[in-house]
């Protein structure tokens, strides 16, 4: 009897060099080490950095599951995951000075791909250290945004030749102007060529005035710029691509979107029928160029969604807006934990492995696609 | 043979009254009549009104579809649409001086309410001036909600004794300050007492800046505001209500969302997760109330959707958030006319009309209270 792979490719890391750099830094984002000696605090969000909070309270317990590979190890081992994507950590390297940029790039990227060679090799059978079955790690790798374009494409190109690398992660704030800017073309290009696959993340959420001030976002929390603000963001930064033109320039560019898709399989048809009657587009007599491919037809070729949406209303969109070949399991660890039983299962992954078989029940071969299987055709994770 | 009967509970007018009103304006919203006596515009979101357009050309044609009852009729025969609920559109008295709210309000329900029945006589067969089998109209009432919440409170009941109206549509600013000030509790009682379904309709979408500034939002028309800022600011605005606690003080209100909830049901999973992990949450070790009904138990008790979402990907989610009885067809007319075919079908009708069936096409009893029976079970229709 077999079991099905379980991938995960939503799962961050901070490695140790990242780690260092952000307790360097006094602005957001930084790590605070409390003066009691307590976990470190991750300032993360603006909005985290609010003076009157004193600041051994401000932002969110940063513990060494961000940092420490062996408790990634654990995390896997204990929810059945055989493998791992890994990825850097919002807000990536998007604040880092242009000079420095991509010296911080190949120096993280080396760093997770030397990880996952050093996991793989502890986990290789014939080592006779098996971690979990076909335990594994590989990652996406993360672009020098700040720098200049040639810069960044090299970068790509370098991580193409990375052994254990599959793609890249990158925010929707592209070179600093969102992802329309045409100055990211060589990026897509690059991508494209290289086949890599995108993996595009919220990290900047909302202005505080859309969820009504400052005051107001305050007052629940993390729920407006996490449930919603991050969501929003990718929807926004996705439609901007479409409109733009991006993927009729770059019809063979991969993306795998977070959160599966932020709401964009919700609000495919509203995006769709919107641009079928804005009178400014030249489809329409207007003199603006619009989108040539329809979003479904995006939705079809070019984009991919990961499966971390919490429930199954959210996942029937995202298969009805794609296919169930197009979905993929992911976790967001170590986003969050769990609050109470620390020993338990985190209920943000079983409320997502949940949703998959509940949602697929008549259709268990889906189900496994989703959990593992697309992952290991999609970025071809049997050649190590 | 008997084919289901179909009721549009999404249907906007601007009474002649209202008309005049913003004729007479010079800051938005307001009605400017071209020097050419060409088609009037309506000038509605900020964002229209740009210095930089000519006038004659700002906002969008308003034409007599908007005001005049016999196209919406004409537009119902054309659609096989039994019966219409009408609602003003927005921005409806968001913007009317305090001491003249009240007026307004009631002037605006009376002639929403005398063009019902007037038209409903008109429809009776026994009057042999049958427009389509059981032509009717109905009304959902408009707030005058910049006037003191007691004056609110009174055109509440109001409007639950004209015959024709069977809810209030609102906006997302509530009093001004959004919809989870609690200022605006005595009138989610009073909405609760008289069990009027509340439509909420967005109309202040995000701002700009969500989308890049004014510039990248101006360069794709209609389409950044219209498909994604009218969605979430729904989405962020039953949010907020649920956190602050609104569905549990007022267990039994009752609220239909425009275009299928924004993105509610969609995110709903992401919500309730983010809400399940929230320290500052009381029952979850923090000092701040949380919300105690779940948002699964507020889509099922609560919430009713409508069916303008354009496809069958969010219809799936709108339809496991809650369920097929809580789902109510509309059209959104008179926005998204055809551009070109102006004798044929509406597309934006036609995808929702064909996004139900193919969804339900093994549960045809279910498409056809979608189309219409839920809305006559919900808002009572049988009773004129």
């Amino acid at each position: 009897m077999t079991r099905p792979v379980v991938v995960d490719i939503h799962t961050h890391v901070y490695p140790p060099t990242y780690m260092a750099m952000l307790r360097s830094r006094k602005t957001v984002p930084y790590i605070h080490d409390p003066s009691d000696n307590g976990t470190p605090r991750l300032i993360i969000l603006s909005s985290d950095d609010d003076p009157a909070i004193p600041i051994d309270q401000r932002g969110r317990p940063v513990d060494s599951s961000y940092s420490d590979i062996s408790v990634k190890l654990d995390f896997m081992r204990k929810h059945g995951i055989d493998c791992s994507v890994i990825s850097l950590a919002n807000p990536w390297l998007d604040f880092v000075l242009p000079s420095e940029a991509s010296d911080w790039a190949k120096l993280i990227n080396d760093d997770l791909n030397s990880t996952c060679a050093q996991v793989n090799k502890m986990a290789d059978p014939e080592n006779n250290l098996l971690l979990v079955e076909k335990a594994s790690l590989f990652a996406f790798g993360a672009l020098p945004l700040s720098a200049p374009a040639p810069d960044v494409v090299q970068e790509i190109f370098r991580i193409r030749g990375l052994s254990h690398l599959r793609g890249v992660i990158m925010g929707t704030s592209g070179l600093g102007s969102g992802l329309d800017d045409p100055n990211l073309d060589p990026i897509w290009a690059a991508l494209e060529a290289t086949q890599l696959l995108l993996f595009l993340h919220p990290h900047y959420g909302l202005p505080d005035e859309a969820f009504g001030g400052p005051e107001t976002t305050a007052r629940y929390g993390h729920v407006l710029p996490l449930a919603l603000g991050f969501p929003l963001e990718t929807t926004i930064a996705v439609t901007r691509m479409l409109l733009s033109g991006v993927f009729d320039r770059f019809p063979r560019m991969r993306v795998l979107l977070a959160h599966s898709g932020g709401t964009i399989p919700f609000l495919a048809g509203r995006i769709e029928s919107c641009i079928m009657h804005e009178r400014k587009f030249e489809e329409n007599g207007g003199d603006t160029p619009g989108p040539k491919r329809s979003i479904w037809e995006v939705l079809q070729t070019n984009i991919y969604l990961d499966a971390v949406v919490y429930g199954q209303a959210g996942l029937k969109a995202a298969i009805e807006s794609g296919s169930t070949d197009r979905l993929l399991f992911g976790t967001d660890h170590p986003f969050f934990p769990p609050l109470n039983d620390h020993d338990g299962q985190w209920m943000s992954v079983t409320t997502n492995f949940n949703a998959i078989y509940a949602s697929l029940k008549d259709a268990p071969a889906s189900a496994e696609a989703i959990v593992g299987d697309n992952a290991v055709r999609i970025l071809n994770l049997e050649e190590k």
